[in-house]
This record gives C-alpha cells, sequence and structure tokens, in this order.
C-alpha cells in the first residue's frame, strides 16, 4: 500500500529569477488546509525555517494531527538564506561550516519533538560554479565529516540525502545516486541513505528504474522519494506523467522488486497553476501506472528476464490499451 | 486516412563504428519480400546506390509494384560512400560538389522512372565537425545553389530536405526544422520542403508538434515524415512510443490542425531486433495514437485554446484509460 | 573598433527560486556609478520599468549623458511582472497582448527621448511549459502580427528579437536564431533583427559562430550582441570565457567577416561575484581573444578555406601560445 | 614526468554505421611503425583480438620491445563481434557470459607474456537499449561477480574499469565514475579500479577534475587514464584541446593533487583526419597545459583555496598569456 505525502511549500508562492511572485504566499497554516483536501494524502513534509521553526513547534504539530497527517520529513532550508550561499556544510569557511551544524542540530531537535524520524538533506549550496572554483578534495571530506558527525549525534533519525546535479550551483557535491551512495558509505553510518527525486535524477541523465537497484544494491539505502515531472535537461518540476509515462511505471515496479516502503512524497513547483490541483494530478496518474503494475506483474516480470524490445512493446501496449 | 511506408533499408543489417554488423545482410528483393508482410505498409522509401540504380531500376519496378507498394521516395546516398567525406553538395572541392551533383541528377532521373515524386535528401556529410573548420558562408551558399538547381531542373519531383544536427559530422548544416526552411526559403523553389526525421527532431531540442506548425507558416513545406523514438540525446532510431507517447499524440493532432496529406514512414534502425516486427510495432503505436485522437479532438482542441496544464493533465489521463 | 556596452541591472541583486537575494539591490543611479568605473565601456542597456520608466527619462538620461555613456538599448520588461505570466504579446488572452502592445509603445516612445535606437525584445515568457498547452498557430500568428505593428509604428527604432530556447518557460516561441529569423521574414520589416545572447545560443545547442552567419545570409539581421558564458546546459550567464576559448575566437572572427558593426553588451548574472568584476572580467577577456584574431586574421582565413582539423589545432596552439 | 601512450587502432581504419570506411585498414604492425614516429610516446594499448591475440603474442612483443615501447594495457575486445550484442560478463545468457569470461581469461594470459600489468575493461555491450530491458539486478549482479572473479584468478593484474554512459547501448551499465567506483568496491578487490575516458566522463556530465578526486577518495581507484576531446554531448573522440582547454588544465591538476603516476593515454577516433598528426595534436596540447601548470601551481592553489571566480579568472587570463 503506497504513503502519498506532498512538501507544505509546494502549495505556496512560486518564483524565479525573473519575476518575484507568480501568486500570493499563503501562511503554513493555510497550506496545510490546502494539503487536507488532496485526496490521498497522508503525510506531510516541512521546509526547516520557513515553515516549521524553535517558534511554532508545538502549533505545528497540532494542526497536523488534526488533520490526521504524518509528518514525513523535515527538510532543513540550506539553500535560501544568503549566508549559505557559498556552501553550508561543505562551505570553505569554517564559521558557515559552524552555523549550518548548529542550524541542523536545531532542525534535527525539532524532528524529534515532531515524531518526526526523517531528515531530508538537500545541501543545494554546497558545490561551485567555477572551474577551479571547488576545492573537491576538502570540501567532500567537510561534506562526509559533518553528515557522520550528525548521523552519530541523532542515531534515532534517518538522513535521506537529496541529491540533484546542479540549481542553485552550476555543480553540486551531491550530483547523482551512486556519488551520493559513496557519501553514505563513506560516513560508515547505517542512518545515512538517499532521497531520489524523480526529476533531479532525469536531469541528471539517470533512468530511475536503475537508480532505485543502485540503492538497493549499496544496502538498502533508498530512504525516501520525491516525485515530478520534467523533460530530462532542467528541473522544471512539473506534474507527474505530464511528459514521462514508461519511466515512471518501471520505476515504480522496481521499487517493489527492491521493496521500498517509504513515502510517494510529491514534489513540484507549479509556476502558474493551481498548487493543489496540480499535486493531485501527480497522485492521480501515479495510482494509475500502480493499477497498471498491480494487474500486470508478473507479465513484465517474464518481459524483464526476457528483455526482447518488440515483445516488451507489445506488452507494454497491451497493458496501456486495457 | 494515414499513409504507412517504411525505409526499406531498415531491413537490413545494422552496425555501429565497434560491430561490423549484428545481423547478416539481406538483398534489396529479400527485404522487399519482408516489408510485404508488414501489416498497415502501402509504400516503400528506396535508398540510392543501395537499394536502387541504374542497373536495376525496372527489376525493383516490378517488385514494388507486384507486393502492390508506391515508391515513396528515392534517398540518395549522399552519407555512405568515403568521397562524400567532407561534404557533398557544400563540400568545399568542387569537383566533389560536381560529382555530387552528377549523382543526385541521375537519381532525379531514376525516381521520374519510378513514378516516385519525392526526392528524400539527407546530406549528412555537409557540415563539420571541428570549430574553424566550416567556412559557413560559402558553404551554405553552396547548398542552397545546388539545392534551387536541382529544384529547377526537376521541376515535377518533390525535394525534402531532412535536416539532423549531427551524425556523422559533429555539426550539420541541416540541423533543425527553422535553419532548413530558411535554406528553403532562400532557395526560392516551391518544390522545395522539409522531411521530419521525429528522431532528428528530438535531438536537436524540438517539439515536434511546434516544428510541424513552424513547416506550416513557412507556406506549407512539411513534405513528408520519418518516424522512430529515443531518448532526445542521441538517433537512437527505436520503436516509436517505447520512450515518448504524449509527444506522438501531441505531433499527430498538429499534422492534422496543419492538414498534413503525406506519407508516415517508419524509419528506424533495430540493432539488435527483429526489423520487421520493430517496424510493425511503430505502426501499431501510432495506429493506438490516432485512435486515441479520433475520439477525443474536439475535447483537446478544446485544451489546447484554454491551456490549462491541470485540465490537460486530468484529460490525457482520462483519454489514455479509456 | 568595438563598442563595448553593459545591461545595467547586472550590477544589482541577484536571486533565483530558492535564495531571494545574494546581495543588497542598488538603486539605478548608483549602479550607473558602478558601470562608469567598469573599464571599456561606453553604452549601457535600460530594463524598462526597473531602470527606466516615465517617471525618471530625464534623470536617467542625463545621468548617463555625464557619464559619456549611450543609451544602446532599452529592454521592455515582458517578463517580471506576474501579469505576463502566461504570455504578453503572443498571449492566449487579448487583453494581455493589449497591455503588453501599450506597454511597449510607451517604451519606444521613452527609447525615442533618450535618442535610443534599438529595443531589445526578450520575450521570455511567450511560450508554453506543458504539452498540448500553447497554440502553436495562433499565438505565433499573434507575435508575429504584434512585431509587425511595432515596427511599423516606430520605423525609426530598430527592434532585436532576443531568442533563448527556455527559462522562464520551459519552451519558448523564439527559441533560436533560425526560427527568430523566420520571424523577422514573416514580419516583412526591415527594422526587426535578432539580438545573439551568447549563452542563450549555446544553450540551444548552437554553434554561435555559425549563427552569425545565418543572421547575416537573411538579410543582415544581426542587430545586438550579449556576451556571457556557461556550460551549455543552462544560462548561466558567466564571465565570458569562463567556461569556453575557441568558440569565442571563432564567433568574433565570424563577426567581423558578417561586418557586424553592433554593440558588444555584457549580460551577466553575477549571482555570487563583486557584478563591476565580473562585467570587466568579461571585456578583458574578449580584449584579449580580439587581440588574438588582429594578429593571426589572415592565417585565420585560410585555415577556414582548408577545412583540415590538425592544421587548425596547430595553428590555434601557436596564436594561443603567442 | 608524464608518460605517454596512443591505442594503436586510433591509427587504423575509422567508420560509423552509415559509411564502413572513412580509410584504408593497415595492419597492426604498420600502425605501430607509425606510433613509433608520434613525438613522446612511450607506451602503446593493444585491443584484443584485432591488435593481440594468442597467435601473434611474439610477434607483437618484439615489434613491441623493438620501438622502445612499454606494453601499456590489453583492451579485451568485449564490444566487435556480434556474440557480444547483448552483454558480455553481464548477459542474461550465462553461456555468454562464460564464453566471455573465457576470452578475458586468454587474454589476461596473453597480457602477462607480454609484461602487461594492467587490463583496460570496457564492457561496451554491457546495457540496455529499452525501458523494461535490463534486469538491472541479476546484471549487476553478474558484472560484479565477474570482474571479482578475474581479479582474484590473476592478482598480479589490475583491472581498470573504463565507463562511458552510453554507445554502443543506450544505456551503459559502467556509466560514470561514481557508479564505477561502487562496483569496485563491491568487488571487493584492490586489483580493480576504474580508467577515465576524458571523452566519456564530459558526455556524462562530469567534471573529469572532480572524478579524479572522487576516485583518489575511493581509494586511490584511479588507474589510467583516455585522453580525447568532444561537444560533451557525445563521444566525439577529438584532438585534446580542440573545444575544451580550462578544463583539461585543472584536471591535470588535480591529477598531480591526487598522486597519479599512471599513463596519459590517447584515445581518439580520426574519422577524416591523418591519425598519426592528430594524436600528435593531443599530445602537444597537453603538454602546453602541464607547462602552464608548472609555472603556476602554487598560485592556482591558492586561487582554489580562494573560490573567487573573479580572481580566478584574472589569474587563468594571466596565465594563457603568459
Amino acid at each position: 500500500m503506497r504513503k502519498y505525502a506532498a512538501i507544505l511549500g509546494n502549495l505556496g508562492n512560486t518564483c524565479d529569477r525573473f519575476c518575484r511572485g507568480y501568486k500570493d504566499n499563503p501562511s503554513s497554516l493555510e497550506m496545510l488546509k490546502q494539503a487536507g483536501r488532496i485526496d490521498g494524502i497522508s503525510g506531510i513534509e516541512l521546509v526547516g525555517t520557513w515553515d516549521i521553526h524553535s517558534g511554532n513547534v508545538k502549533e505545528m504539530k497540532n494542526a497536523i494531527d488534526s488533520l490526521g497527517f504524518e509528518c514525513v520529513s523535515i527538510i532543513p532550508d540550506l539553500f535560501a538564506d544568503r549566508i549559505w550561499r557559498s556552501g553550508t556544510i561543505s562551505a570553505k569557511d569554517c564559521n558557515v561550516r559552524r552555523k549550518a551544524m548548529d542550524y541542523l542540530r536545531i532542525m534535527c531537535g525539532i524532528a524529534e519533538t515532531m515524531n518526526c524520524r526523517l531528515i531530508n538533506l538537500w545541501p543545494g549550496q554546497d558545490g561551485y560554479d567555477y572551474l577551479f572554483q571547488g576545492n573537491y578534495l576538502d570540501e567532500r571530506n567537510y561534506l562526509i565529516e559533518n553528515i557522520a558527525l550528525l548521523a552519530d549525534e541523532f542515531p534515532h533519525l534517518r538522513f535521506a540525502l537529496e541529491y540533484k546535479v546542479k540549481e542553485p550551483r552550476t555543480h553540486s557535491y551531491l550530483a547523482r545516486m551512486a556519488d551520493t551512495l559513496l557519501v553514505c558509505l563513506q560516513t560508515g553510518k547505517d542512518n545515512v541513505g538517499v532521497t531520489i527525486d524523480t526529476g533531479h535524477a532525469f536531469i541528471g541523465g539517470e533512468n530511475v528504474a536503475e537508480s532505485v537497484v543502485l540503492a538497493y544494491q549499496a544496502g538498502d539505502r533508498l530512504f525516501h522519494m520525491h516525485f515530478n515531472d520534467n523533460y530530462k535537461a532542467w528541473d522544471d518540476d512539473m506534474i507527474v506523467g505530464s511528459v514521462h509515462s514508461v519511466e515512471y511505471i518501471e520505476m515504480l515496479y522496481w521499487l517493489d522488486e527492491c521493496n521500498y516502503s517509504g513515502w510517494f512524497s510529491m514534489d513540484q513547483y507549479p509556476y502558474r497553476e493551481d498548487a493543489a490541483s496540480a499535486i493531485q494530478e501527480s497522485i492521480n496518474w501515479l495510482k494509475y501506472f500502480d493499477d497498471l503494475l498491480a494487474a500486470n506483474r508478473s507479465r513484465l516480470r517474464d518481459t524483464v528476464k526476457e528483455g526482447n524490445a518488440v515483445t516488451t512493446s507489445k506488452l507494454l501496449r497491451s497493458i496501456i490499451k486495457g
């Protein structure tokens, strides 16, 4: 049984570097109400500082509980504050690294208060823009050591590293599944794993289905899933299924083969769309793909074993035609 | 009513720069027989020199007629002979350009004998590999002048320029729809138009549906269509629908809106697959997409006019679920 | 003799969809002062509404004059206001199109007051995000008609269409050089041409040198140049020469071959850098590339005519080694 | 002191899927003679079966010795024989896997006879073309187990896995540095490492300098280097430095920082160029980049520590201007 969730901020204002706001920005509580009306959702992810901070933990916990939601993860804000512009836990400046760790410890504490077991770490500012700018050796070591430190200090939390090949930096240190798994292994901690954001994986040139298997083979390290679609060139954060279909069916197939039991969380950025409706659409597409899968799993397993593209093509068409 | 065709050579051997042959190479007549067994095909395209030359015109015409096929186009071989390695009708060397024109005139004559009205020109070697290698101004002018010359000499033939952003050169002079339309306009000839190869358009970063409209707006210049699929990074020449779906539905929609009445020809390169079956699959996917379209055209037209991504998403899912 | 300029807003705050501001935002007059300290600049481009509007024309004119600058272009703001979120002069909504035209007429009037002869039109919101969202035929016609109308109403101004394949939309109507040239031709107006933004051309998969030639061949339609660098996957708006070198030398070579006599304007987005220094760097790289070119033009012309990659490689190394 | 080498086959015929041969194909001995005339080369890599097989070991050893060359590596031919069309050591078919292992054992034996210590494994056919075609879990396990087996049987040899994101398959199992390092670690063998082909890394979206660091951090796993250039979209196998410059300088910098002491081997595919001259050019560019580096290492180290893009830009220009 799939568990669907959404990142709360998806329901808020959207902007880009050209336009400050395509929409008005509702409060976190208003967004929670909107989330409550999305059919199928039972969990919510909160962005640190924006949605959750030391001052509103109790209020947010009550609001989430009253909707019957689970707090699926907290996503510390390592990207929106100007102070992080040259990195956080891998920054060259040790003062910045220390501030980032202090902030993360606060967020981990809040997570425990919220009965939230997952910290979704997206260190989007950790990387570099220009050639000869990154001190790859030292900075990657800072990254690994600091994650290991956190994982050690908060053994009851799971840390899911969300990779993304670029944006806001032209190059991120956590770029793709495999390099993120190397970081997991190098921390030496079992409570460090990976979040796949399907769109991030697409723009990294990954076949998500295979990335799921990579994480499984590296010791069952897939902790979390974020869903959205794009044209594979940029993180467009679109409605699931609006561009791709077969990829989603294949990744759902392999999530099951690898016994993934985590959340299916929607992470979109509906610049110009009604946010709740756009999230609803993603869930509905995923449910549709899951229905196809459920009815045809053994036939698909046979086709994977055979590997004949023509047979597979026929099967997929017959499945979709219903 | 769609008219489906295939390029004969699709049924032959496949190779790449590493492997000389993934299959055995049947004769053109044997390939014709195989084509005759593909359900839905009524036309065939011949590659000059390989399939058709001065010595076998009558034999091929008889064979094609006896299968009830139409000879849809002749594709002069401007790519396989070592002599074309630095270009054909745009080559720096005037002797090469003259040889290319002589050869093309022979192929045009053969087309007339075959009652074939379309010359599909793919000048794949015309372009450049290295920076500072192409004399863009002169070479593009040669290209335009020579196409204009041919179009003038053979006014009863239509010349469909097939563009492709790269391969075998790292840069082709006919790269995408819009630059090819500029070439058409610069020839000043009405019998010069464009072939869209869907895979070529994908790797050029085009939305094929919009490319169809561009050709229409430039004076109804879409003369021919080649179908295949890929991952949008390289000309993988795969089965239609094996990677993308919505793109095909949208391009079929706009082909109708722009009154395209030409052929739907399969152009694949089934490296490791049974060729006839792979071509059959493409046709079957296209027919399936067309069925969806036929049953929902007015609803799709409404959604295009409205432009609301959520509404469109719902509609597409309902169409596919049937 | 090159004429260098910069877009004033390059000196202001930078942001992205995650971080509202990597810097503080100086006033337009403060930015002008900073521009005045950049060595080599003699022109400035103003973004409509942000830098220039009906209320500050005289003030800005005086400030620009007092620095000895020329107002190179006005770039109407067709991207920052929420009202343009679904397009401007090609929007489905005729009220939006009318508002866009009204705004553009005001900006054209201001340009005339400023003795500025170039309107740099970047219709970044005109395009689409989702498949089946754009009504390509109607919307491209609106675009062409409205540009033609403006060009007709303001015959003493030149309209330079700045293309960019995506961002903020996933697909722009003015995507690359060749489709923008088609639009120019379809307006039927000689005072409509193109702006090349080198980074935009890179992400569209263009070899800029060849794009320069395309514009020249279509009737000397290259009106303006914006310079910046990127990794060819996204519009990173980096310092010229920080990633590529040979491309810039080749494009400068062909700008001269095609008698380009317009401005060399810097258009960067120095997210985390000191803006004036970053712009200075770009100019210094361009001057260095120009020095190489000036000293070796005839040898380069020979190599272009010969087209031998090995000879060219040797020549380029000898040129760079000095 | 750099040690330069070349892959012998680079000097032979070139072809692509359209043209069977852009050149004539010299014998291995003739190619060796040509290699002997390339200035700076002291090592040679041999492709199994093509250049070296049980029948010509002694002859090739003598020829290589007489030129004063070292046999740098043997590259078993896992890509040219039709039998490998659906994979080799990861193939679904256990008979194919067994044949591949038998063949590899023969090649390992030959390497020992040749006093060659490196097996460069490029399993280019191991991967998949279509979605739902690869049985990722089983097939990746076959790959890991078989490499571990070989490494165990031939403990005096080093196995360098050459990754490449695609071609000839649309997806390779060894795609990028990080996933290849995971495979190395999963074999549990210290004599399994990685070959970076700079062009392969480029098309995988890697910054090679950072990939070098990744290999170093995973336990000094960079065993070998292949050099060539491309436009970052396809494995064009061009002359080093013909497109990129700063990337090469940065990767040489980090190769030194990570104490790389292996070979610098040229791996090009000079479709239309004189092969020996094209290889010579690559070496000459690398030597030029190395000269820049040698004279400026401490200044570059400072700039990497500082990470200021403007300072770096100035430094690089001053270095290149000399």
